[in-house]
């Protein structure tokens, strides 16, 4: 069934790391996301945990390995939240609107990780890894598609229902990721109002993204 | 008249800089593009130049002048193509249409220049700029906002016509300006079936925001 598409499952997806590497990650993703991967050093990540280089060093051997192990945390969060999801037993449009909703309260919600995801993909088509770790990265690119095809089989199954409307997959699915993740750039949640307001403007992320993909039905969450 | 908003217009708009100056603007834009602002040196765009560190320093006093100026001239480079656009006599959803090809355009056959612009935007939501490099990259964001507001201003009027449906003005002008700019992360064109290729890409691409903004027509370019 839909759950073991390409292998991904709730027994292949790891869960979340937590306790002492989760704050040393924690802390990593506030200075990958505030500086940018090349800016930060493992001295700006010990400063913001309060504590040594060794700590740090004890769980990862270098920059490259800490920010691999953000990636692939960001990646496992988005797993976690999309799989119930992505195996619903709902009609397939709904399935895409929920995907699309939980994907993008993801990227407000676990933003530092996601913004960690977003420079590694960058990275990756500047090809500006250095060549030990390309191998890491590619793995991680890797990780990273395996979620994508959850979207495209999902679009792909909408489209064959005549419940979506476009021409090219990737590009869709190209184009539906980058809106979804867009408030990653230019929304942060102003404390007190954030709940109603936090699900509007999902709302009307989604609302915009499924209509661009051709769907014409009626979108309340 | 409409071009006279907000005193964007030719005349106001500088015709992006060429000959030596462009050289190194081009070199430039090159390393922005492949190794992101801090991994990028004086000394890297000199040897990309086959130059001097000496020819850079007699026009940019450093690389963070260097930067604003690729930022800068990436912007010309837009408003230059889309003034024509925003101020032709047409129908407010063939103008924003026409607006939106070009653009992504734009982001295709000027991608070294658009992707430092993108991370210029990057750099001042990190508040990543040190305290000298803040006030030019704060100059350069209300330039860009002018531009972004072209935009609006044709989003908006679409709306007050019926032509497009959408809940928040600024969120949907987000939304759009994020998937218009997505083939800077996803398409690089083929050499050979370039032109053709290219046409449908951005075709797409703007269709899917077209609709994804409520338009309802027809939308051959």
């Amino acid at each position: 069934m839909a759950t073991g598409f390409h292998d991904v499952s709730d027994e292949t997806i790891d869960v979340p790391v937590a306790g002492a590497r989760r704050e040393i990650l924690d802390a990593a993703a506030s200075c990958f996301f505030e500086r940018g991967y090349s800016a930060t050093s493992i001295d700006d990540v010990a400063r913001r945990l309060g504590s040594t280089k060794g700590r740090i060093y004890h769980h990862y051997a270098s920059k490259a390995d800490l920010f691999g192990d953000v990636f692939k945390t960001g990646m496992d969060m988005n797993f976690r939240a999309i799989l119930p999801e992505f195996s619903a037993d709902c009609p397939t449009h709904e399935k895409l609107a929920r995907m699309a909703r939980t994907h993008t309260r993801q990227m407000i919600e676990t933003k530092p990780y996601q913004r960690a995801v977003w420079e590694g993909v960058e990275m990756h088509i500047r090809s500006a890894a250095k060549p030990g770790q390309r191998s890491t990265l590619t793995e991680l690119l890797a990780y990273r598609d395996r979620y994508s095809d959850l979207f495209k089989t999902t679009l792909s199954e909408c489209r064959e229902n005549g419940l979506l409307d476009f021409e090219n997959l990737s590009i869709a699915n190209q184009v539906m990721f980058v809106a979804l993740n867009s408030p990653l750039f230019w929304y942060s949640p102003e404390p007190g109002k954030h709940r109603a307001e936090l699900d509007s403007v999902i709302d009307q992320v989604v609302a915009i993204v499924m209509r661009g993909l051709g769907y014409k039905g009626d979108l309340t969450s």
